[in-house]
């Protein structure tokens, strides 16, 4: 039998996914399962893009441009306009989903070995990009006791060296819910500055910023067209995950040009997700708002409930749809299988996302989850009950097997 | 300015686009330009998929399953089942067109700096894939005054090293339209049987086979099961490019768990793209049978206008929707330029893609050129017009710059 590549072993499964063959086990025995583990949200998309669906009067279904169609990426430019991100069509390359647009972003401006610095944790997913890029991630640790802000810029240049070609980070931040403010993006700014470097930033949850929150791209900062490159994609704006839309937004010339390359190769993004996210710019009215103030409602219950459970390290997130807990067990793994394996309240349980796979750090997280509120409010309510017992309930830190000792509480 | 990867710049562009800007230009001017450098065919995707789209009752464009959509999969495997494929639901992974497929399957066979074979000339974008995974092309030449037949298996056996890890083959192939026989994928068994590699079958043409072709796959070899690997798309034989749903298909346990695992990295696939798909493979009577006779027709048109036309090489191509031609210029590229800088035959011209962009040797097809019959037999007549009447009139075969000296047909 001929042998796969070595470079496949080393791409890590995403903490969101890989304990659901337990999750599927528990609901073959019955158990309802409140998914808190992955960011896709209950909202649904908004009407105006399936009613154009409805009503589009197609006949072929052809390759679009390279770079998108026209016509979505002049309107993805206007909608920039009411964050001041100073863009034309001609700065946007439409991608398949932001995953695509990191994978063209990596390519186009590192070569393999050359770094990149994130912020830990991170979009566990990043660790995939890089490992196809052959790029190394030097992680600069914020702590859930602090409620994740920006590292400070020192760190930052401690992990500076001749290979570091960029850094990264998320605004609002998958899975942390930190808030990077003004005068974190203009630290950063005079960073990339003074060191040369690019700045990528995935602003994929700009819409939902909480409190007093207004938030700031990195693509209104001065001086530094060349350094920013913005990631963005309607999945979660939208709740259009299926869409695979996603963008690239620099005014870099050389690298709009280097980018283009990539996206000729694979010669077009989805022609009916484009058809979706266009319809949306056309119509949408109040939708975002709403969305907003639901996820906020989510957001204060998981925070309030998590507050109020003993033991539990929490903070108020800024932005997004997720936060991390910390929790009083030796291994929120191990707590997470658990929960599925052999824990139910009222015939159900939570599935979340053990934190370990948010870090590059070793042995970070390990007693931290995240938690993606994308359930409605009575579901997360529910999913907060199930949560409680099942800490009360835990057998403790021992790393011992639980699964013939199954804790089914119908109180 | 942080400078761009090295890499990125050589990412080649695609023979069918980089001339996109002169046929630009020629619009500009008035003059229509005949597209047969770019295998976007003019022909209706089936209506059952369209009529899906406008009655599907969607609340939320989720994410499907990484590796796919579970109902789409059961059909395609059903789909699978006309040609002896033997092929199960779950080793079919659905990806973002064939070209994500292509990804997919080089990161998780081969490590950077291994080698693959393919016959030349093959499809210009195979360059970018390789480019990205840091994959060798180790090229096997077929020549056209032979019709392209597949290269000896000698030919192959001297390519082979240490590095081989693949034979990578499309069939029919774009861009030479190219059959290969039963006999032809037998001898390939035994050569990735005798050196252990694997055997990776593009076969998005397998619908358009003429005269008595009857389309073997490569699935349904025996004693190949861990070698074989198919690529699989809906965007030729439903005129569906801008769908993005392509597949990978294979049985080795190990290389599906791999390629899952890039699945997941991007989570899914476009969720509209399987909607589409699956309406066609759940309704489609009839539909490929009259465009497989449409095809034929064109086929027969090109085949016997360029036989006509003096000096050029063609043969009569078993399958696909391209054949190669042979000019009798110097430079096939220089021709194809002034095709649109500097001809008209009433009004119109043609676009062609040059035939050196699809050979990885040197000094390979530079008096050869790839013709995609995608247009209605009409405009395939005027097109071929155009084409005779342009080399009666080309300046010849000294490479001189003609832009001031334009030619306008109009008799």
């Amino acid at each position: 039998m001929p042998s796969i590549s070595q470079r496949s072993a080393n791409v890590p499964l995403s903490p969101f996914r890989k304990l659901v063959p337990f999750a599927d086990a528990a609901k073959r025995n019955g158990t309802h399962v409140y998914h808190l583990n992955i960011g896709q949200p209950d909202i649904h998309s908004p009407s105006a893009a399936w009613d154009a669906l409805r009503k589009h009067q197609g006949k072929i279904l052809a390759y679009t441009p390279a770079i998108g169609n026209l016509s979505y990426r002049q309107k993805l430019a206007t909608y920039y306009d009411q964050y001041q991100m100073r863009v034309k069509p001609q700065d946007i390359i439409v991608t398949t989903g932001a995953s695509e647009a990191i994978q063209f972003l990596l390519f186009a401006t590192l070569n393999p070995g050359d770094e990149m610095i994130i912020p830990e944790p991170f979009y566990a997913n990043y660790n995939g990009f890089c490992s196809m890029a052959g790029v190394t991630i030097q992680p600069v640790t914020s702590r859930i006791e602090d409620g994740f802000p920006l590292p400070s810029i020192t760190e930052f240049e401690q992990k500076i060296n001749a290979r570091t070609k960029a850094i990264f980070i998320t605004n609002p931040s998958n899975p942390t819910g930190s808030f990077y403010r003004k005068e974190d993006l203009e630290a950063l700014r005079q960073l990339v500055i003074a060191h040369d470097l690019f700045l990528f930033v995935d602003e994929v949850y700009r819409e939902f910023c909480y409190d007093d929150n207004t938030f700031y791209s990195s693509l209104s900062l001065e001086g530094v067209d060349d350094h920013v490159v913005v990631i963005d994609s309607v999945s979660k704006r939208y709740s259009a995950c299926g869409a695979r839309i996603g963008a690239l937004v620099t005014r870099n010339p050389n690298l709009k040009e280097a980018i283009t390359r990539y996206a000729k190769v694979r010669i077009s993004a989805p022609g009916l997700g484009q058809l979706f996210a266009e319809a949306i710019l056309d119509q949408e009215e109040g939708y975002l708002t709403a969305v907003k103030e639901e996820y906020d409602r989510r957001r204060m219950l998981v925070y309030n409930r998590l507050k109020a459970m003993p033991g539990v390290v929490n903070y108020k997130p800024g932005g997004a749809f997720y936060c991390f807990a910390k929790f009083p067990v030796e291994s929120a793994e191990h707590f997470c299988r658990w929960l599925l394996e052999s824990f139910n309240y009222r015939g159900s349980t939570v599935m979340l996302s053990p934190g370990t796979g948010f870090y590059a750090s070793a042995d970070r997280g390990t007693d931290e989850v995240r938690i993606a509120y994308v359930l409605c409010l009575d579901d997360l309510e529910k999913a907060m009950d199930c949560l409680e017992k099942a800490l009360a309930a835990y057998p403790g830190k021992a790393l011992v097997d639980t699964r013939n000792q199954m804790i089914d509480l119908q109180e």
